[in-house]
């Protein structure tokens, strides 16, 4: 290994810039001198061991660097992440140096054998992991305290002098992705190899899980399409239905587990070894020694964040819960208010009138919605978690518990307090068609529509008539660090969420939502490309093996609706008329049949297996031989 | 390493026996002669590399031999099985040859670094790993064939040439063993390390989980017993006491997970890794190329077993379980003649009389279950698992949905379909108490009890007086090899499982059941403890980091208690007359609370963490110096 550091001494001649650092303007010399020499300085000497340049543009120096590093470099990198590639003989291992002939595609002069997305992880990573030594602080910044092991660039983002690190895009592939992607009208399968080669796994791991639920909602939506048509109201073709959706909602998230981990063994990402966690850059405390690693770093006492959570967080996050039910008072007033008004002039206008209530407070929810997304960040960030991973359970937990309840709450109490399936159906149509529309308008088409107006306007300063594909380096990158910053899968995540919810929890009263989720899902796929490939800068690549949280956060709901939908059965006059002597024995059967089928899909999560019998060979295959090279060392 | 392994070739003088060996009356000198060398002969050359001694007994020659190993033979072992030991600093790692001075307690001439259990288990393994080369058969019988890479030792226990392989008592060990764990009468924990030092961790896990269980359950019994002296038939009392109980059964199953993380890290298991399994003894199929381990291997198809699983194990437990319900059908005829009988003749026999059909009943289904035992291990084996833990789960499976249904269909047919709770608090009691009597006796006593009669025997024609420890090496030899075999703790933790059902699913209608419940524990804690150090051979050592499977199915009774307790609740006549207008809103809130009984049970299990966190410091550690050395290589 020692030998093959000392090779990139040689800095290449064809240098290939792979991810842009916008430094503050204003940024001192001395501060920007040392960084960048900590950035090529040699592995052995504490460095990254990159190549940057500065970017020169029309209007001079902007402070603004190229970070790009030797084809070998990259190499070494990829073992240090340990990246999972395919092998000759079609086995997926993780990749050494050493080992590397014995990899598909493989050759000294192939430069496509890491994919750009992977380059760009891998010096993310050496950036990230570009460490302290006896630094004190950051040179020219006093107030910028260092100490050893500290990640430099976190500390520079922290105190702004570093604006921001993102990689560039490729415009011939991005044009190519675009054209396989959303280029032309067709239907079938997104290329979620392609999107996984250019935005990473977590990416098209989030689109791969938009198409498949899309494609398992087929079934419900068009079950659900005769009910609505023929207006069925028996009892037995509702229980049909509703059997049918609560065994079919267990049976695609079982389904999922399998086709992920297909997918993710194929990308590599199954076998990935779990990387340790360093502290999340915002995390500040006084510095302590941590007691796993042993180095001394800064730590925040436990006591003090649970304080936190429960005596602040908690009681504000209940307070926003009291505050989303009081709105929902509010609506019901106004949905009187509506009525008596229709009621009073019976007239087109007046039965128009009565879907404006829904409406305005469909907009509410997604109002509060986004703006308690804020506050529940703001929070979590508060409570300081040490760790990424730590930070976000608490955010998602936050999160998917106000939404749901803000989501939910107004159909719950019109279910099961006024009984009302009419104003049910009504309510939830409204409910999920606004906050579709809303969300593709918010999400997708206003800002593509504001980044184009931004481009026209930048194209014209700079006069020039050129396509995208012509642009310079210089204003490629120009124009890339002005684009918005995609923050991850949790909000396109969340909106499925909320959309298998509308589509589940009441299915047995309002058949035609699955086909509303299909048709929302189709064009979502679409939007969402599109904000992908067009409105943001490009991601770095995140490798994972899952969707997380996710799956758990679905299943959940998948649960509740078993419980909705037996009540909502059991309260139909047509049930009702079946026990005519004894309303007991119906609450009774009701409650018999949701405890069968909630063990019943216990039993299907337990009896149907994670992962696909082929992929578990190929698993118990790599452990042998794992075992084996122990037992020959 | 290789230079270590050639240290062994010089024969240890003081051999020290481990392990015994009966070969079958009869085997042939060339088997023999084989057999031995391959057992001696170096690792290099394929061999164990152990050594081995004929036993001579007064009556000759027996085909009885002594297995030992030198002492570097013994750590080579160690690290061979992966064993994890704690070192100076206090931390526990893997132990390895190279690093053997870091551990704690290691000198070279130090020969209890391991433990007896620890040496047997390492000889064990390296005779289970004693493989055919090219070998075609077992020289001298051409009907056990053998193929490259087929463990020796299992092809010789099924062909029955090999009798028996078990690990010697130390009779100085066992005494102050016995001494400490039931010798005195006294209150106090039982020597959880010392019994793993000696038996190995499954079996002080099976004590350690009898022993937590039974304190576990004193705060119930505590609770009970009020409830019995004073006769509390409460509403508000009743709905606190089954309450607590399932909050409480929640809690310690949770917390179990913590106490098991605690002892298992403590005896190395928790960071023990998991050994490539190996196909079970008596799996048997055609030869063929095993697609993971690409050896030439028997191969059975998968399509085979499924259809003699679905075919005939299915239909044959359904027809078993329909028996056990038809049996049931007899002893609630046999109930009603005895209440007839006690109506017409009121005396105190007839009064007395009242209780037999119950005790009948008790006894049968005890036999039942036994049988049904024996049928399911017969079927199971028949299935041809190649894995012993996929044979162990489908039996498991099997045994504990038929024990399930045979033990309590009768109180469950008792409480919801006669509602007659009179009926159920005299038939649980009298189902609890006898299944208890019965056990103690067939499991520990009558074999206590042979067993002594028989070593009395023994001793009167080997016509001495000496006590335990004056035996020679050849009496305790062929003393031992007459012993039982225990068969591992199944049967126990099962004993445990129906006790824990008798106790928890119908608590609110016989609080005393936990006061029984914890008496029968302690005394268990002794039978069992005496089962274990008089009554069988001394069993291998497993090292194992949970009770596995059977964690759930703890978990699952405690989910079906919430559900019958819930109903039974809401059938008392107190509950009942708090709903005077209508049995609905009854039927409702007893969901309600149901539903929230149950939503609590699982945000607690998710909430409470299965590690204490000191544990998951430890851990975190030891993975993050792992990967620090990964980064170094």
């Amino acid at each position: 290994m020692a030998e093959s550091w000392s090779f990139l001494d040689t800095v290449e001649s064809n240098f290939r810039p792979l991810v842009v650092i916008e430094l503050a303007k204003g940024t001192k010399e001395e501060t920007i001198e040392w960084f960048t020499k900590r950035i090529v300085d040699k592995k052995t000497d504490g460095g990254a061991q990159l190549l940057i340049k500065p970017l020169v543009t029309e209007n001079g120096h902007e402070n603004i660097y190229l970070v790009g590093a030797s084809h070998l470099r990259l190499l070494l990198g990829a073992e240090t992440v340990g990246l999972v590639k395919e092998c000759n003989d079609n086995s997926m291992r993780t990749f050494t140096y050493s080992s590397r002939k014995t990899f598909k595609d493989f050759a000294d002069d192939n430069h496509n054998f890491l994919t750009m997305a992977e380059c760009q992880y891998i010096i993310k990573h050496e950036l990230d992991n570009l460490r302290a030594k006896n630094e004190k602080m950051i040179p020219g910044y006093p107030q910028a305290k260092l100490y050893p092991g500290k990640s430099i660039v976190r500390r520079l983002l922290t105190s702004g002098i570093l604006v921001q690190i993102f990689p560039l895009h490729d415009r011939e592939e991005l044009k190519k992705l675009r054209h396989s992607w959303y280029g032309r009208v067709r239907i079938g399968y997104q290329p979620l190899d392609d999107i996984r080669c250019y935005f990473g796994e977590t990416i098209a791991l989030y689109f791969g899980f938009l198409e498949y639920f899309t494609f398992a909602l087929i079934p419900m939506a068009v079950i659900g399409i005769p009910y609505y048509v023929f207006a069925w109201e028996d009892y037995d073709k509702y229980v049909m239905f509703a059997a049918f959706n609560l065994l079919w909602s267990t049976v695609i998230l079982e389904v999922w587990k399998r086709i992920c981990a297909i997918l993710t063994y194929r990308w590599g990402t199954l076998l990935m070894k779990r990387q340790f966690e360093e502290p999340r850059p915002g995390f500040h405390g006084v510095l302590g020694i941590n007691p796993v690693t042993g180095r001394e770093e800064p730590v925040y006492s436990s006591i003090k964040r649970q304080l936190r959570i429960y005596l602040v967080s908690l009681p504000f996050v209940c307070l926003c819960l009291y505050f989303s039910l009081y709105v929902m008072m509010i609506y019901f007033d106004l949905e009187q208010w509506a009525l008596d008004y229709h009621k009073e002039n019976e007239s087109n206008f007046s039965s128009l009138m009565l879907y404006v209530p829904s409406i305005i407070y469909a907009v509410v929810i997604e109002i509060m919605n986004r703006i308690y997304r804020y506050a529940a960040e703001f929070l979590t960030s508060w409570e300081n978690h040490r760790l990424e991973s730590s930070y976000q359970n608490h955010l998602i937990l936050k999160v998917l518990v106000f939404n749901f309840l803000n989501c939910f709450a107004s159909l719950f109490y019109i279910a099961f307090v006024l009984f009302d399936m009419k104003l049910l159906r009504q309510s939830l149509a409204t409910l999920l068609i606004t906050s579709q529309i809303l969300n593709q308008f918010a999400e997708s088409l206003l800002p593509y529509w504001l980044q184009k107006r931004h481009n026209k306007r930048m194209k014209q300063r700079t006069s020039s008539q050129k396509t995208d594909m012509d642009l310079s380096l210089a204003e490629q990158v120009s124009m890339e660090k002005e684009m918005g910053t995609y923050l991850g899968t949790f909000d396109d995540y969340l909106e499925l969420f909320l959309q298998f919810g509308y589509v589940s929890l009441f299915s047995c009263v309002y058949p035609l939502a699955a086909v509303f989720a299909v048709l929302n899902n189709i064009t979502e796929i679409y939007s969402d490309a599109l904000k992908m490939c067009r409105v943001y800068k490009r991601p770095f690549a995140e490798p994972t093996a899952n969707i997380g949280v996710w799956q758990l956060a679905f299943e959940t709901m998948s649960v509740i609706s078993v419980v909705t939908n037996c009540m909502l059965i059991g309260m139909s006059p047509q049930v009702d008329a079946l026990f005519p002597d004894s309303k007991m024995d119906l609450v009774l059967t009701v409650a018999f049949v949701e405890h069968l089928l909630l063990a019943i899909k216990f039993i299907m999560a337990f009896v149907i297996p994670d992962k696909p019998r082929d992929i578990q060979m190929k698993l118990a295959k790599l452990e042998f031989e794992s075992l084996e090279a122990l037992k020959q060392q």
